[in-house]
């Protein structure tokens, strides 16, 4: 066969020659935008050529602090179409965080949206790598600053070359992108994609029996471009052809609800927070959802009684995948096999709250102390990946031989599976609670907690306890017409015939606002800070 | 990211783990039988482990002559398992050119359905390298034979271990299979597939925009799996867990027709003289097709008659698509673009009659003397494709240098090229038809013969003319109940408001039957062979 290389600029070139009068629609500032991928593959090529005049070389970092628009997809390809890096840097990470992301990444330039421009601003003179910025505004004229040397997108592009060729002789092997993700402790880690990993996922979210993604589709991804490649759906949906509607920059639920009606979206993708947050502005507005006939979501477990709204009310196929900075993400995704299709409805929302099969091309297994454990669907192992985009190691950084082991991603997920090969994650392993010398699965609480009418979010966390050694404690934030009306007992004896008694939360705290991550996920580390002398001060 | 190379096992391994329950079904002389993928998985892995055991080594070719059933499929994976090469031989070629490829590819052992044993036995004595056969039969004893020394399948697989470990320690770019084409003139030449061509191959089967292959399908090739790997629909039907419905050996347009019926067959392909035969038997029989809800067509051009009677007499998707066995063989697929849903019924007819766009992964462009032909859907131009998944030579071949050219396959196809990037096929560069010194396209001319009611089958070759150097005869097979009805005169005269009119042929020659290739494609050397004399006839 042919020595050819698998690489991200093929993607784009596809969709030039084969979809160029289909659409990216981008709701800027200035109002909603739209370009074709004709527009996209010019710019793109402008902007490549821009950055090679501009003294980027290859396997530079080019890094991108910007929202999900037109602009970040063409510096999404512009930069590994000439043989740079795209490093998109996740925006709602703290300035320090920030600072040593683009140090020890060696940024080159740096592409910031507008709205971004104060934070860097206040960083500047501690970035040691950088040499140019560009300024992703609408205006013609750059907004006050004092960066330097600073460009203009547009103006940038104009002083590109619209023919420009992309290089070709690069390994696949080579890196493409770039992300840092945020660790417990200390410092994000850096994690780097090939060329060939993003072309081998691209194939995987546009298989039959995964997204699917399709020219059919006018794909909303929710998720930022600056979070693992927006899970990879702005590769996966130029190369297919589809119509993307992008968030555009500082989005809420509201303009989310518009933008599905307005511009008819067929598949979104975010995680659980987003989800919820999504049909609560359903609930209190009066959208028309009919085009959107699947969701994508991922990132944390999925609660299920927010899986059967989407399914039951709104006829909206909950897509529930699993995966990671790491994974590139998409590591497992769920869907019923084709024997399944009698299981009653309670059935087939059990099986679509778990995270699913591997997709096609990974590897996985699941262990614990003694080797891999039974597909019973009861014992719980860390789950394992291994695969042509998984990670191999954090960028420069000694972390790697805590995660990367013998030739396997070490997720620090702790899952069961069942005889179907179906993964259901019960927590991360530093989340799990161990009481009395037994595990407790805080997300198996949290979700059944989750599925009470009352209840908007819940999080259960391990509070330190002198008989048993840890105990659950629920968090949980009512909706707003419930405040007042409902009492921790109503909620722990709702859950009470779900589980065994010594898995029961010992105490349920009602609080505004769960604090969360960066990208959307519960920080159980804050509660767990909050509460750590919860049974100590009751015990006084 | 990881440096995991994407190998054949791995698609078995995925079906072992994910769908051992999923089944392969094969109508075989003896009745028909049915194997989970745990039992294919297991089987698989013996016939590797007895392998090694009776010498086969790495690399060393693992001819097949063989039908469709789940043995086949079993050494489909075996030989690749075990670091070997499968080489699928074409059982319709002559002796002389079979014992040419066995001696060519230095096959080592040959694997043999029972009903092709005399075959083998006449051509024994000719066979250089081989040194076992393994009779495919599913009888206890072993048939009656000389061959020497010989092995009956299901006993040589008892000698195997069915927990043997496929090798992983292999190359991706390493071969896995090989397969004959057959050559206008001379040997056949050798296409050698590679591990990392196959799995790219089969993920682009997967995607939705494509055949969409699914768990979800029960998946029937009737293509012969001694052709193009039987366009590479096992490989990936394994991978994504279809069920797969084997036609068995020698199977009839009758017993193709029974098993959709009984085994609700949801997908199937052939060349479109099967499917045309398909079509006569539904016509003649009564037969449920109602599962049915995809016929994959490739090969050669599908006439537009035919793509109509599928669509809206029995409603079943006609998926369109063109490749051959140097391109493993998926290369372009034709499907509407979501912006022509609201064609007319005729235009979206004719649309489908085209061969469609690229396959995401690939590249092709359409040449003449002067360069890359406009996409105007006017110009023709030979097709050249290139990607991961398309050979880069005919093994130790000296004709590669004809079709291997500076990185690109030259199909020896004569396309046009539309502005949606819709390649037609207009002929073979070969069966082009220059009439005074003006190309005319006989594949047009066909399928305008076809559309008309009382047409079976019809092929129109170039013969020599004195005053214009070639002109068009056409070759006409009637349906049974208008013989004797229609005339020449009505044939041409039902044609002539669709072309200029020198492009109409010059004679109707009725025939009982049109000769055609061991693929099912019309054998145009041996028309123009029979029709050289026609014009010199006429003018004595």
């Amino acid at each position: 066969m042919m020595n050819v290389q698998l690489l991200v600029s093929s993607l784009l070139e596809h969709a030039e020659k084969f979809f160029p009068k289909k659409e990216v629609i981008s709701p800027m500032p200035s109002g909603i935008v739209r370009h074709t991928y004709a527009e996209i593959g010019k710019r793109t090529r402008q902007l490549s050529s821009a950055l090679e005049k501009i003294g980027i070389q290859r396997e530079d970092r080019v890094g991108t602090l910007a929202w999900n628009h037109n602009r970040h997809l063409e510096v999404y390809f512009a930069a590994p179409g000439m043989g740079a890096v795209l490093h998109t840097i996740n925006i709602r990470l703290s300035p320090e965080h920030i600072v040593y992301i683009i140090n020890h990444a060696e940024d080159k330039v740096l592409f910031i949206d507008e709205d971004i421009l104060p934070l860097v601003e206040l960083i500047k003179d501690h970035l040691k790598s950088v040499e140019a910025f560009v300024i992703m505004t609408d205006k013609e004229e750059l907004p006050e600053t004092t960066l330097e040397p600073v460009y203009s997108y547009e103006k940038l592009l104009q002083t590109g070359d619209e023919a420009y060729q992309f290089v070709k002789d690069i390994d696949e092997n080579a890196p493409a992108g770039m992300c840092y993700t945020s660790a417990t402790t200390g410092n994000p880690k850096g994690v780097v994609y090939s060329h060939r990993g993003i072309v081998l996922h691209s194939y995987a979210l546009g298989l039959a029996d995964t997204v699917g993604v399709s020219e059919n589709d006018r794909v909303m991804p929710i998720v930022p471009m600056f979070h693992a490649n927006a899970w990879g759906l702005p590769f996966a949906a130029t190369w297919f052809g589809s119509t993307q509607v992008m968030p555009g920059p500082r989005f809420t639920p509201k303009i989310l609800a518009q933008l599905i009606e307005e511009e008819k979206v067929t598949k979104t993708g975010g995680v659980p927070t987003i989800c919820l947050a999504l049909l609560k502005e359903w609930e209190e507005g009066n959208y028309d959802t009919s085009s959107l006939n699947a969701i994508l979501c991922g990132g944390s477990a999925a609660p299920r009684g927010m899986i059967q709204t989407f399914e039951q009310k709104y006829n909206i196929s909950f897509l529930h995948a699993y995966g990671m900075t790491e994974t590139s993400p998409l590591a497992t995704f769920s869907r019923l096999k084709s024997y399944q299709m009698d299981l009653s409805q309670e059935d087939k929302l059990d099986e679509r709250a778990k995270q699913g099969i591997l997709v096609p091309g990974l590897e996985f297994k699941v262990i614990d102390g003694q080797g891999e454990v039974e597909w019973d669907g009861k014992s719980m192992g860390e789950l394992l990946i291994k695969g042509p985009w998984i990670a191999d190691e954090y960028y420069k950084d000694e972390r790697t031989k805590e995660a990367f082991q013998d030739g396997w991603l070490h997720t620090g997920d702790v899952v069961t599976i069942d005889e179907e090969g179906v993964i259901k994650i019960l927590d991360r392993t530093k989340d799990l609670i161990k009481s009395g010398g037994e595990w407790i699965s805080s997300v198996d609480l949290e979700n059944a907690l989750m599925a009470h009418e009352a209840v908007f979010e819940a999080s259960v966390v391990a509070v330190p306890h002198a008989e048993w050694q840890e105990r659950p404690v629920a968090c949980v934030v009512l909706k707003d017409s419930y405040k007042d009306n409902v009492t921790k007992e109503d909620l722990l004896s709702f859950i009470t015939p779900m589980f065994a008694k010594w898995w029961l939360p010992d105490d349920v705290v009602f609080m505004e606002e769960i604090p969360k991550t960066s990208v959307g996920k519960f920080l159980k580390r804050a509660l767990r800070e909050k509460l750590k002398d919860h049974f100590a001060a009751e015990s006084l």
